[in-house]
């Protein structure tokens, strides 16, 4: 194996990565590392997650070594997990990194854990000044070694599979008449891909209102809209009175340059899902969206097409 | 050609490069990617064709993938440009991205385009999911595909030279008593860029006044500086009572520690251009200085000597 | 020598680090370039020096790029230093950068100076177009061609090792009773690693109170917390009223996860030295830290463990 694709939330400004892909170097010489990002938001387990599975059918063959690891230190166990479709050529074979879900997603997409290692065996990890880089000092150690041909059973103990800690990404509640979807990402374009694919939505129309119902318990933001399209005002001036009640009708396009000038639209993204989008503008600033926000949807029928459907800051 | 040079508007808090940088190397995994910078600010092709330009004559042999793409999805074409200087060593022979002046500067720098082809051939594409990420399912197999042999024209149909979308930088009014700039650049360091070079303005003299006007059509921006040095208040105190009229008076130095301290100069830059500069400071940030504003320079003749030299934000 | 650790403060908004390595790609093209971090602050010589001298000890065999510097262009040498330990395995062997003491920590800990050299032939320089980019001129040609096989001693003239700047690293005060320590540096999780290590504070005593003191001369910065624990007051209401005064306790412990919620603790870090820190928060942020503080330590006795322990921004 020649190849470790590594995710982090170790950001950029300290030598944290510089570090990890030297211990790398220093046990396996010729590895080819790339970089996915390195700045999940720290602690982000969520977030991770998701980066690492969108990414993940278009990994090389070879190791993926991830960390988001606010439980460095803890009980949490370290892990390999060697994917059932090892053997298969064109995807990565074993992923490493902390057992709090952050792998979960992407193994699931790659086709399934066969066997399952905690990275017990203190000859394969650096000596360690402390315990709280275990990136350095476990995760990348594990991940060079077996690239250089170390079997994937002496890392570690042997645990079973079953214990491994799962995913937890939210399900759409899917109906005929409406969906509830909710924002699993937001991309550093102001887009906001939702947990729908098109065949989800397809089904109910091609326009729906949507409603943002905020971020769900324990967080302090507010809902930004509360208020359905084809509510009980038919006086246009009453939107400009406040700002945080707008009607957001939004239509299935393929690409962002189908959409007009301050339209928002619903986008079939790189990925096959459903993003929340605007053109040559950031949707996620210009709605106040954020990451964990639900999304109701409903399909527009014709007798609403009368409704404003730009989205507009001042209404004249 | 072993060398890919990537330049994007992609940042790194997404997976974005890693997966462009993964797909490269599935295809060809022998291929050097060299990072130019993936922080031009989201869609500003200007900014993106600049720097492209600034690092173009550093470049290895090879293919540049360079991709700042707002119109992606649209009818804007996708391009691969080879150099009319491809046969001559230590440059590279091939650009790739979207024809929206991208490449441009970059490619008249260079030495001009031999011939161009729009990137049709599906053979050498990524089924795509969607239409908005042709960084990884369009522009990085081209890249790859011409890294692993495949030869230029096998790319997509041949298209007129001269149907590619030129480079829009703007060129300086260069008088014999007057020179009106424009900063292209403000770099991390907060150094300001102008089109000028030393040629340009070494002619008029040493020691300028400069008159910052701000941005011109459709920008929100006020002008910062509209006094010019040598202005009819004598009464140096005046100077203090507004906050926005700032009388700049600028020498020509060849480094930043000759800038005497909180002075202002005009730095011969790494590029022999002009910079507006400050000694370990930001100028861009002491001056408000914004990528696109208008600079107007007038050589100082002896008599105006004794004006303020420096820029002080609290005058006694 | 196969490999270039390259640290500097030219960021990742414009094209300085990728121009740098194609240089670099262009002189010695099978030279393997390891990023430690080009985000260290503008300028920040102390921050990079301490990143590289953490690094340090984990860099592979080959050359040390570093470049934080100010004195760009000016009479500040620009140096190559080779390592007494240069003929042992499994470490750089020479490390190349401005003479401004930003190498001397790294050098320090890696074993010192067998001899060095001003790199003063042209010869291995790239032809400049100004005196304002040295990294892309002359640190990154003098690094690529010693991997190609250039001896030390070609790439200018021997200069006494004495001559070098010294590294200006700041001394904890070690007392029976009472420690003064500095914070060193805040990494991106918000951890403040102070100047001592476990050594020095364990025989104090394991529960301390802590004073963090502000930064010294020359810094605008207020003092963050100037009360003693266990100071005259016994009425616990009063820590309500001033924001500003808290009483700090803080334990040492071994990891991140065993600090309980909201506590601050002083946690021995991945390099074996005391951070102040919180459980998955900032203690920078929560306390208001920055590098350069100095932070007095006292061991707390059995009488003072009725005192509060807890931070907290809202008292009842």
């Amino acid at each position: 194996m020649r190849n470790i694709s590594f995710l982090s939330d170790y950001g950029t400004k300290d030598e944290f990565v510089g570090v990890v892909k030297s211990v790398i170097l220093s046990i396996a010489a010729d590895v080819q590392i790339t970089d996915i990002t390195h700045n999940i938001a720290r602690h982000d387990i969520r977030a991770g997650s998701l980066a690492l599975a969108r990414a993940s059918q278009y990994l090389n063959p070879g190791v993926v070594l991830a960390v988001v690891d606010p439980g460095v230190g803890s009980s949490r166990r370290a892990v390999a997990v060697e994917l059932s479709t090892a053997s298969s050529e064109g995807y990565p074979s074993v992923l490493i990194g902390p057992d709090n879900g952050l792998l979960a997603p992407a193994v699931g997409l790659l086709g399934g854990v066969s066997r399952a290692v905690s990275l017990t065996n203190t000859d394969f990890q650096l000596p360690s000044a402390g315990a709280t880089f275990a990136g350095r000092d476990i995760f990348a150690p594990a991940a060079a070694h077996l690239c250089a041909g170390i079997a994937f059973e002496e890392l570690g103990e042997d645990i079973p599979v079953a214990t491994l800690m799962p995913a937890v990404v939210p399900s759409a509640q899917i109906q005929s008449d409406q969906i509830v979807a909710e924002i699993l990402w937001i991309d550093s374009f102001g887009n906001a891909q939702l947990n729908i694919g098109l065949d989800d939505i397809s089904p109910l129309g091609e326009r729906f209102a949507l409603k943002i119902l905020g971020l769900p318990e324990g967080a302090t933001q507010q809902p930004v809209f509360l208020q359905r399209v084809g509510a009980q005002s038919s006086d246009p001036s009453a939107f400009g009175k406040q700002a945080s009640t707008r009607p957001l009708v939004a239509s299935i396009v393929a690409s962002y340059d189908q959409i007009a000038s301050r339209d928002i639209a619903l986008v079939i993204d790189s990925y096959a899902m459903i993003s929340i989008a605007m053109r040559q503008q950031s949707a996620a600033s210009e709605l106040s969206l954020e990451e964990g926000m639900s999304v109701v949807m409903s399909p527009l029928t014709g007798d609403l097409v009368e409704l404003p459907t730009r989205f507009s800051q001042r209404k004249s």
